[in-house]
């Protein structure tokens, strides 16, 4: 057999392939023959000698968008012109305002069958997210007077533990008031910190999101 | 073949013994061979007509300890001659100290292998003792004027989240340094909420406990 001179462009095409369908069918209503019978002849083995199960492809797929995430969060990190709380409050913005979000929560894996994606969504969060973007954050407002904590590491994981795990309705399958009431409850704990950084606007967002959620739960 | 007329007999005898084992060789380093070595002649087969795999005997001892746990959270809950208040910082003083943590700290699993073991902690804090437990005790503070919020069921899920998996040594592998800067941030965090519940005998326990997983980690 030929080799493969470029490898990631077949990663490519069968993510973008794999990304589609999934949005379409629903992550669980998608079968790794699906996937094959998009991708135009590419054989069963090419697409096992990249990924081991289709739980590996969602994996994928959710890692090429933490790498775009990751460049917006990295853009607001390294903001001059805003303090350590004004950095914050625009992350906050900006992540759940991105686009991409609609699909992610359209696509909506059930986590509860996929602990690989469970185990990667925290590992993404209190072991990237949380130091590499969060931290230099609390740790500017800390410096410019914004934000009061002796402990910043402590509250970079505290605050993307209960955002992005507590309050993804994905993971705890959250009903749209049980969101509004998460998000009163996280407002509030932030306040705790001096932190007065979440609006209406954010509350709407994050109703949209999980509307979408419970509609294309299938 | 004969039938098992005691079923749980033969249950509760694995469940001893798998502990046993787990607490002097750790989980990861007993297999289900040296289980069943330890049963006095019990069948692997008998071991399989109740679980499937060493992780699901590792539930089964978690669970048998839940149901001994909750008896205490039920006492506690129960006591109408504390404030609502009051009851949270027993509950939290209780659960903290009772000796059986002590072995929990030393079988000391890596969640990290064990997705079954992780979403069934997720499970029994989030849908039993958040419910169950802690939301009766903010209710009964809510009407007794010693806790102060519009969302008891989040307060409940929030207070739970963090202080069973965030601050769980076991789950996010703290040094006991982390873990100290962890409860600080998470007394901050309830004094947010009003709650003055925590004080430096659970801190000096934490670390106890700590101290205990590192030790015990292999």
């Amino acid at each position: 057999m030929a080799r493969n001179k470029h490898p990631e462009k077949t990663v490519n095409l069968i993510l973008d392939v794999a990304f589609r369908l999934f949005m379409e069918k629903g992550y669980e209503h998608t079968s790794i023959q699906d996937i094959i019978a998009h991708l135009g002849g590419l054989s069963k083995g090419a697409i096992y000698h990249h990924f081991k199960s289709k739980e590996d492809i969602l994996v994928a797929v959710t890692d090429r968008m933490t790498a775009e995430s990751n460049q917006m969060l990295a853009a607001v990190r390294d903001r001059s012109d805003l303090s350590g709380k004004e950095r914050l409050k625009t992350i906050f913005k900006e992540s759940i305002n991105r686009p991409v979000q609609n699909d992610i929560f359209t696509v909506a894996p059930d986590f509860h069958n996929n602990a690989k994606l469970l185990f990667s969504l925290l590992h993404d969060t209190m072991e990237e997210a949380a130091p590499n973007y969060i931290l230099p954050i609390i740790k500017q407002g800390i410096s410019d007077g914004s934000i009061e904590t002796e402990y910043p590491e402590q509250l970079a994981e505290l605050i993307l533990l209960t955002a992005n795990v507590w309050m993804n309705p994905m993971i705890f399958d959250s009903t749209e008031e049980e969101s509004y009431r998460k998000f009163m409850i996280f407002s509030q704990m932030l306040q705790g910190f001096g932190l007065d950084i979440v609006d209406d606007e954010m509350l709407e967002r994050l109703k949209e999101l999980t509307a979408i959620y419970q509609k294309s739960k299938r």
